[in-house]
């Protein structure tokens, strides 16, 4: 049974074959009943499955975690909407939705020698 | 004595004149002897001073520190250069250097209707 590629499948598809790309993460995490900060789950990820795919995924996602509620502690209205961090190296990038980080690792200076 | 404008204070000025500039900061961090969090003092800043200011520097600075931590977590030989925090009412742009972070909160919308 060929089960029909969704639009995330595409999607996900894409940004992975994009040149530069290292590694893409969708990083699910919700706070636990009593406020805790719960385990991320990995929904996805592109990088070999290894202590180092796992390492990315909890910190950028804690990072992330962090980057949103200082953003709501300085202005309750506001909200993250992306976080770039750019390194010597690489850059990782982090699109937040309601319980999901989408997260990108890509070295810049390999898309620009496209 | 009329004291010579450094070239530090011209760029400084021409960053805060840049339109949708809200807010200019250098925050000067030293981590104390045993390797604790110092408060970090404040060089510069545009915005009026009071809590709304170093409520901005001093959770900024700490979040820019944790996301120099991650990188360097992540790989010792890689280093943190820039981070942009995007919100849906405006950005957050840090440029560590050794001890200080240079952090300019701007408006896009107020930059692009230029």
């Amino acid at each position: 049974m060929q089960v029909k590629k969704t639009e995330v499948d595409e999607r996900i598809e894409r940004i992975k074959n994009h040149k530069g790309v290292k590694g893409l993460l969708i990083v699910n995490y919700r706070d636990d009943k009593d406020g805790g900060q719960s385990q991320p789950q990995f929904v996805r990820c592109t990088m070999p499955q290894g202590p180092e795919a796992t390492n990315y995924g909890v910190k950028l996602a804690s990072l992330a975690r962090q980057a949103r509620n200082l953003v709501r502690d300085l202005d309750p209205s506001n909200d993250l909407t992306f976080l770039r961090i750019t390194c010597k190296k690489y850059e990782m990038m982090i699109a937040p939705d309601k319980d999901y980080f989408l997260i990108v690792i890509q070295c810049p200076s390999e898309e620009e020698a496209q």
